[in-house]
Formats: structure tokens, C-alpha cells, sequence
């Protein structure tokens, strides 16, 4: 199978690279990086073990591209307006699109712009960052959870974790709906505190007061999950998330590098959707719901 | 009847400077202003009209001071820790003190210092700043309510009244509970998001999804003031104070000069005690008690 990547950044760029590494064909996406990925390659600077590749299958568009049979989106989802203009060109009728983002209802709304795509849910669990042309850091963890939304064909979905596995990335298969719901406990309490107050996770969590109200924050997304039918899900898992977070080291996700980037932020499905669609199911997350405010103000201002 | 002033700020400089222009006995308590106003006077800047004290009863210490009839506190909680040492000399058994302070339950733990006293809630309702030795500028609004909280002495509480009108200062008795909750309506939103998101009173009503935090802050202080025995009290006053707030000049509340000028900020009182007393009687303000950890996490940092 091979693959296409659109959205080349601290995710796309680390999951292509990885596969390009260990021999899938990969062909890349690059928007302000296209240039000096040409001529430089692609570096992933990796906890794991970094390394260069030399010749990168390197797009400016995806008019350009071959059709894939599997694409990686990495994009940001205030970008994904521009899927149906990105993506298009990439499929076959058996392409099986991963969206690697952030967020609740993004596969939803991505299915709407195409209704017979097959698409899968990735649930990145990884420290990476890019912050300068052609070169991705990677600072720890980097599993993949594959969350199926709508693919038909189990064979070639299989296949796409064994190719993972094959280079070097540990992933599996997971049940959709709690997945992106379980994801959503550690991320939107993070995301938006750590703008919110200028600061990074481990400051949050050495405060007492700021400490209770991420683990609030937290039991709120599990109690909206629960109304969203979310059933495998219990309070503990805020302990959890919090002692590994504890674990972690000092980390600014990437709602805060958007920031401080002056780069757009995904309140949208970060924080608006998840809200809707608790409070349609008769849920409010009063917190988190101030956390949303704060972030569309800082967000004009 | 003679005045004692503890606190020549903002507040205790308005009013103790509008008694003594009007030919009040007063005395007056400074701290870091003491030498300057000893020189030159008390000027107060104010929309109603300025005037300057040349002569005016400046005290280093309230054990130089006389026994007053009548004394306004209008220091900031953050130091009614020193208020045994500050009110004690000051005290004779007739005597009125009138805490023109923030918050909730400031009286009941005045109370438990002086069992005796006769105390009255000051609740103003001013713009007013200090921001250089011996300058109040007071930019508008001026009127107090005065809350009997365990004044028996009903003739002087009438007295204390008349002295304020005859200062030009609208003065009126108000039922105490239900004052010190009504400013917190007010109070409670203002004061800590124009901390936590660094801007004034119009931009966060300029902002749709900060006007409706804004508006979501005052009705959970209305449903804990509720819970907390005051009835006469319903959700048009959040519309009412929000309206008021649209017609006031862009204004940073006490809290955020506090803030930018590093002094504490009264978190104990505005936040976690009537916090405690909304809990105590079976009610949680989830989105206060979100903004009181922000101020604790940003008051350390």
C-alpha cells in the first residue's frame, strides 16, 4: 500500500517519516516547507533515534500527488475547510483516509464533504513539535491509536497497523466513539488551561488550586462522555491522566504553541463540538465551557 | 460626631476627604502617604468636583489617634489581619465601625476580633484610584449603602447617615445580607476576568462569548445568594448590572490594579469564602470556582 501524508507538521511529518524509513512508499504534502524539504530532506529528530531522509516524494500540490491507498491527514483543523480541495485528488473508491487531529466531530464533518470515504480516526499519543522548516522533533511517546469510523474493508484497515508496526510505531485498533471521547479528557483541559494562563502542564499540575480544577475539568469530559454514551469510562481515569502527566516533561500542547505561534487555535472541535454535543445530550460542562470563553477572547484579542 | 479613617486609599480618601470638606472632625490614618500628605495635603480629583484638605489630621499610628465616634476601614482585606492592632486604640464602647471592604463574611470575622463592636457593611459604589501619594481620583459614581450588621445603636447609625448626605455623599441603609450578595454580583465577575484575561470591563462585554461567561458568572451568584437566604434577588439584576456596566467609562476594577500593581489580590473574600458559604448551603459556582483557581495560580506566578 502506499501512502499519502497531507499536513507535513510535528504529526504528519513524524508518522510519514517513520513509515518512509522503513521502505512504504510515502508521498508527502508540504505547503511553506515544500522548497527546502526539495533540496534539505526531511529530518526527524526522534527520543527514539533521529534520522534523515534524503529523498522525499515531496508535493507542493495534491494535484500532483498519485492516488493513495491509505492518506494520513496532520493537518490542523482550522484548515480542514480545505479538505475537500486537498483530498480529493488522492482518492481511489477503496482509499482509507486517518485523520490524525484533534477533537470531537471531526470525522463527521469530514464524511459530510465526502459520504463514501472510509474513514478512520488516529489518536496521536506524542510529544512532537515543529518549529522550524524540514525538521520535526520528537520529544517522547509516539503511539497511534486507530479508532474506526467508517471503513468497510477490516483487511486493508489491519493492514495499516501492521505497516505501522512494521516502522518502528506502536499502534492499535480502538473503539471510535470512546476513543476520541477518552482523548478529549486530557486535551481539553490542557490545551486551553496551559493558554489560558500562559503556562505549561507541569506548572498546572504543582498548583494546588489549578491542579483540582484540571481534574474537575477532567471528570466533566468523563461525565459528558457517559450522557454520549460513552459507557467504559470512569473517574479514575483522571487520576490517571494526571499521574502521567505528572510523569511527562514540562509540555506546552499544541493549542499553546498555536498561540503563542499567533497561529489559529481549534477551539472548534476542541471545545465548541464536544459542548454541543454534551449539552444535546442534556450535559453541560460548566467549566470548560468558561475555558471556551476565555479562549475566544485571547483567540481575538 | 469625630471620624477615623484606617486606609487612606482610594476609597477611605473619598469619603473620609468628603467628611472633612464639609466640616467634619476627621482623622486620618496613613500608611506609605503619611510624610507627603503631613506636607502637602490630600487632593481629591473628582468628577463632582476637586478640592484639596490642606490641613488634614494625618496619623503614622493609630496609637497616636483619638477615640472616634464613627471609623471607616477601607483597607483591603488582604490586611485585616492587622486590624486588632489598627482599631483597637480607636474603640470607645459607643463606637461604629464601617468596613467599606469586599466580599463576604469580612463582618463576621471583624466580629469574632471585637465581639463588642457595633459594625456596619460599607458597600460603595465608586470608580476611584490611587495611584500616587496623597491623590484620590475618583472618576465616578460615589454612592454608599450602609448594611447594619450589628449596630444597636440605631440613632447614630441614622447619624452616620445624615453626615454622609450633608458630605455630599448618597447614603442609604440597606438590608446587609442581601447588599454584601448584590455587590457580588458585580464584584465576583468583574474583578477576577479582567485579572485572568488582562483587559477592562468593556472589552469583556464587547466580546459575545465573554458577555455570556460574564452573564453565566452573575446568575450563579444570584442562585447562590439564593441558597444562601437572600430573596429578593432575581436574574433581570445580572441584565441590570451588565447594562450599568455598558454605560461606565472601560474600568479595571480594584482587583486588576491590585494585580498589575503586584499588591495581593483579595481572593479570600471576592472567591473562596462566599464559595464556602454557597457550598455550605448545597450550592457549587462551578465557573466561579474555575476563576478562583486562575487567580491563586496567577497571584503565585
Amino acid at each position: 500500500m502506499n501512502y499519502g501524508i497531507i499536513g507535513t507538521g510535528a504529526i504528519g511529518g513524524y508518522y510519514g517519516g517513520k513509515l518512509a524509513q522503513s521502505g512504504k512508499e510515502v508521498h508527502f504534502l508540504f505547503h511553506r516547507d515544500y522548497e527546502y524539504v526539495k533540496q534539505h530532506g526531511l529530518q526527524i529528530n526522534s527520543c527514539d533515534g533521529s534520522f534523515h531522509l534524503d529523498n522525499v516524494n515531496a508535493y507542493h500540490s495534491t494535484a500532483d500527488m498519485p492516488k493513495c491507498d491509505v492518506v494520513l491527514v496532520g493537518l490542523k483543523t482550522t484548515n480542514n475547510h480545505l479538505l475537500p480541495e486537498l483530498l480529493g485528488p488522492l482518492l481511489h473508491p477503496q482509499t482509507i483516509v486517518v485523520l490524525i487531529q484533534n477533537g470531537i466531530g471531526v470525522e463527521a464533518d469530514v464524511q459530510q464533504m465526502f459520504p463514501q470515504l472510509q474513514l478512520v480516526a488516529g489518536l496521536a499519543f506524542i510529544c512532537s513539535a515543529k518549529t522550524e522548516p524540514g525538521v520535526v522533533n520528537h520529544q517522547c511517546y509516539g503511539s497511534i491509536n486507530l479508532g474506526n469510523y467508517s471503513c468497510k474493508d477490516e483487511v486493508r484497515f489491519g493492514q495499516v497497523i501492521e505497516d505501522f508496526a512494521q516502522a518502528g510505531i506502536q499502534a492499535k485498533s480502538v473503539e471510535y466513539h470512546e476513543a476520541r471521547w477518552r482523548k478529549a479528557v486530557w486535551n481539553m483541559p490542557f490545551n486551553g488551561m496551559t493558554v489560558a494562563l500562559n503556562t505549561q502542564t507541569d506548572q498546572l499540575l504543582g498548583n494546588a488550586a489549578t491542579r483540582q480544577l484540571i481534574r474537575e475539568q477532567m471528570l466533566e469530559v468523563i461525565e459528558a462522555a457517559h450522557h454520549c454514551g460513552v459507557e467504559n469510562l470512569d473517574a479514575s481515569f483522571a487520576e490517571s491522566m494526571i499521574q502521567i502527566t505528572d510523569e511527562m516533561v514540562p509540555y506546552s500542547p499544541s493549542m499553546k504553541l498555536d498561540f503563542d505561534l499567533h497561529r489559529p487555535m481549534e477551539i472548534y472541535y476542541l471545545y465548541t463540538r464536544p459542548l454541543q454535543e454534551a449539552r444535546a445530550a442534556g450535559f453541560r460542562m460548566p467549566k470548560l465551557e468558561m475555558l471556551e470563553a476565555e479562549l475566544l477572547f485571547l483567540g481575538k484579542k
